[in-house]
C-alpha cells in the first residue's frame, strides 16, 4: 500500500466536523476504532499484533526462522491519540510512517536479521485524563499503576473504569520487564511543532534533546456570591488573581528565554451571574534546562502567591507532572545521520515537546525524525506537513530501518 | 403546615453532595421533582394548579363562589430553579413563603374577596440554556418563543428538545394575554443579595428599584498551537486579552460606581499543552442608570478591543440580554408599607439583582419584599437567612396578603 492511502485511511476517524479539529481520546470510540486499524494493518503485513499490558499496541515482524521471545528489535512508531480538536499528524504521522517504512524496506527485497516492531503507545496526550505518555510511563515504570487507575476525565469517569469498559482489565497494568530486552532501539518519527526545518528549508531532522516540562494545577479559591448583589469591596473573587498570573507567567517566560501557558481552565460554578467561587488553571512551562525551568516556575509561583495574598484569595500550587531534560543518546544518532547521507547536512534539533521516545530513554536507546512543518502550527486543526515531506519522512525512516536490520 | 416544615421539605432536592450547592436547572430531574413538589402543596391547600403555556405553575385559590376565570388576583411566589451549585434561599423561599402565607392567612380566618395565586417562574436563573427569566420574559412577549426554543445547553440539547423530553408541547411558547387580566398585583418575597438589611439592623425590606443589566458575550479568537513548541512571538493567544479585560472590567466598575463580572469562561480546546484558539468570558454589568450601564460597557469593550488589536487577536462582542432599569411603581410599595406598619420604619432599597417581578412590571403592578441576609453571600452553598427572619418574610407576606384580599 502506497504511503498516502494508507495516511487516507485514518483521516476521517474522530473527525470532529464544526472544527475539523481531533477528537481521538484514550479509550474512547475513535480509540479503539484506530487500534482495530492498527491490527488491519499488521495483519495485512502478515505481522502479529500484541496488546501490551498498558494498552500499548506492537505489530512483529519476526526473522524468518527466529525461535522465541523477540529480542534487540528496531522499534519505530509513535501515538494514536490527540489533544481536544488537535491535529492530523501529531502522532498518526509516526505509526503510519513506521508501516510505510515496513513496505519500502520489503519492496527493496531486504531480508531482516533482527525483530522489527511497529508501536502504537497508548494516551500519548493526556487529553482525557490529565496525565501525559500514560502508556509509556506505565511500561517503564515512571508512572505508578495505582497512580494511573485513579486518574478521572471531566465526567468523573477513571482509567480503571474506562479500561474496563474497553474491555481490558486494569489489573493488568504495570512496568514492562521485557522492555529493555525486546527493544534494541526505539525511532520515533514525529511531525515537527515548531518552524525550525521551514526556516532552515529542510524537510527532516534528526532530535539532540527534549527539553525539561512540567504542569502545575494553579488552584486559586475565592467566594461564590452574586456578581449583580455583591459590592466590589465585599468580593473575593479567584479570577482577578488568576488574570495576573496569566500575564506574569508570559513575562516570566520572556524573561527566561522559555514558554509558559495557561490553555487549560475550570471556572466554578462558572455560571455567569455569580463570582466564581474556584478556578483550576494548569501552567505548561518548559526550559532549556533543568534549572532554567525551575526558576521560571518559582517566579510565576511567588507573583501569583503575593497576589492572592493581596486579594484574600486561597492558592494552591501543586506539580502534576515535572519530566527532566532527555538528552537522546550520541550512537543512534550519529547511525541515523549517516544512513540519511543523501539528505545531506541533517539538522539536530531540540524540541519543547514531549515525547514517548523522551519516556522510554530512561530504559533503551531512543532517537527521533522530525517532518517539516511549514507553519509550525500544532495542537490544531491547521497542523500540516506537505504530503512530499511525508513520504520523504517515510523513505528515511526505512532507509533507517534497513541500516538496522540488514 | 409549618413555615420550617415546608421549608425543610425540598431542601434536598438538587443538592450535589460535594459542593453542598444546589444543581436545579430548567427542566432538569431537581425541576421536575420541584415541579411535583409544587403541586402536592397546591392540592394539600385545595388550590388548583395551573401550568401555563411557558412552564409557570400558578395554584388558584379562588373566593367562594367565584365563577369564570381569575381576574384581578394577589399573585405571590418566585421561582425554584438556581444558578450552579447555588444557595438553598433564592427563589425557593418565596414560593414556601407564599404558601406559609396562605396557611397564615387561613389560619386568621380570612375569607378572601379576590383571588389568590401562588405562582413558580420557570427558569428564572438562566444557569442550562443561558438566558434569565425566561418564563417571564416569554409571558410578557420580552423574549420570542422562536429565540426560545433555539436556546441550548452546554451539551447541545435546545430548550425545544428539553421541553419534549420533559413532557411539554414546545410549540406553546408565547405571551400569556390573560396576564395583565388575571393579575391585579405580583409581589415577590426573596432573600436579600447584599448585606444592606444587616448594616440597618433590619429583618425585611421592600425594593424601590432593579438596577438596569445586562449579559454581553465577548468572543476573543487567536490560534491553537502547542503550548511547548510555539514561540512566544508565533503566539497568538486569546488568554492575554482576556485576562487584561478582567482587570479593564474591575477597574471601570470601580470608576463607574457599578458592578461589572467575568463569572462564566469556555476555553477551547481546553487543552493544558495547547495554547487555547477561543475563550468566550461573559461579561455581567449593572449600574445605577442605564446611561452610566451604557458607558460601563464601553469603556470595558473598548479596552478590550483596544488590546485585541495589539496581540492579533480577534474579539466579537455580543449583548445577550439588556434589562432597563425598573422602578417598583409607588403605589402597591406604600400600601405594603401601611400593611407592615409593626416592623416601623421598613426600610426601601434598590437591588442589583434581576428578577421576575422586574419583568412583570412591564405589564402589571409589582413589588418585591427582602429577607436579611447576614452575609449578603448568595448565588452560593452559602447562602443563608435565619429560620426567625424566614418567618418573618412569611408573616410579613400574610400580612399584605391579607390586606389585598380581605
Amino acid at each position: 500500500m502506497t504511503f498516502d492511502a494508507l495516511w487516507e485511511s485514518i483521516l476521517d476517524v474522530g473527525q470532529e466536523p464544526s472544527t475539523g479539529g481531533y477528537r481521538r481520546f484514550a479509550w474512547n470510540d475513535a480509540d479503539l476504532t484506530l487500534r482495530e486499524w492498527f491490527r488491519d494493518c499488521a495483519s495485512q503485513r502478515a505481522m502479529t499484533t500484541e496488546e501490551d499490558r498498558n494498552g500499548n499496541l506492537w505489530a512483529w515482524w519476526m526473522p524468518a526462522g527466529w525461535h522465541g521471545d523477540p529480542k534487540d528489535a528496531f522499534v519505530t512508531g509513535s501515538h494514536l491519540d490527540s489533544v481536544p480538536d488537535g491535529g492530523a499528524y501529531d502522532g498518526p504521522l509516526g505509526v503510519v510512517s513506521a508501516f510505510a517504512a515496513v513496505d519500502l524496506v520489503r519492496a527493496r527485497g531486504i531480508v531482516p536479521t533482527r525483530p522489527i516492531a511497529v508501536v502504537a503507545f497508548s494516551d500519548e496526550e493526556g487529553a482525557r485524563f490529565g496525565v501525559a505518555c500514560v502508556g509509556s510511563q506505565l511500561s517503564t515504570g515512571a508512572l505508578k499503576p495505582e497512580r494511573a487507575l485513579a486518574l478521572r476525565d471531566a465526567d468523573g469517569i477513571s482509567l480503571g473504569e474506562a479500561l474496563t469498559k474497553a474491555g481490558r482489565d486494569p489489573r493488568h497494568l504495570g512496568p514492562d520487564h521485557t522492555l529493555t530486552e525486546r527493544v534494541g532501539v526505539y525511532v520515533e518519527l514525529h511531525v515537527e511543532q515548531g518552524r525550525a526545518l521551514d526556516l532552515m528549508e529542510h524537510p527532516i531532522a534528526v532530535a539532540s534533546s527534549i527539553w525539561p516540562h512540567g504542569r502545575w494545577l494553579f488552584t486559586f479559591t475565592g467566594e461564590a456570591n452574586h456578581a449583580g448583589a455583591t459590592r466590589l469591596v465585599d468580593r473575593r473573587d479567584p479570577m482577578l488573581a488568576y488574570a495576573t498570573t496569566v500575564h506574569t507567567a508570559r513575562r516570566a517566560a520572556e524573561v527566561h528565554e522559555a514558554v509558559a501557558t495557561f490553555g487549560k481552565l475550570r471556572v466554578l460554578p462558572n455560571g455567569a451571574n455569580a463570582i466564581p467561587s474556584e478556578i483550576r488553571a494548569w501552567l505548561d512551562a518548559r526550559a532549556a534546562d533543568e534549572d532554567t525551568l525551575a526558576r521560571l516556575v518559582e517566579h510565576i509561583s511567588a507573583e501569583a502567591r503575593a497576589q492572592s495574598t493581596r486579594d484574600n484569595i486561597g492558592l494552591h500550587i501543586e506539580a502534576e507532572s515535572v519530566t527532566p531534560i532527555v538528552e537522546f543518546p550520541p550512537e543512534p544518532r550519529a547511525r541515523i545521520i549517516r544512513a540519511l547521507r543523501w539528505l545531506d547536512d541533517v539538522p539536530v534539533l531540540p524540541t519543547a515537546a514531549g515525547h514517548d521516545a523522551g519516556i522510554l530513554s530512561a530504559k533503551v536507546p531512543t532517537a527521533m525524525l522530525f517532518v517539516r512543518n511549514p507553519t509550525g502550527v500544532s495542537h490544531s486543526p491547521a497542523e500540516y506537513a506537505s504530503p512530499e515531506d511525508c513520504r520523504s519522512g517515510a523513505e528515511a525512516l526505512a532507509d533507517v530501518m534497513a541500516d538496522y536490520v540488514s
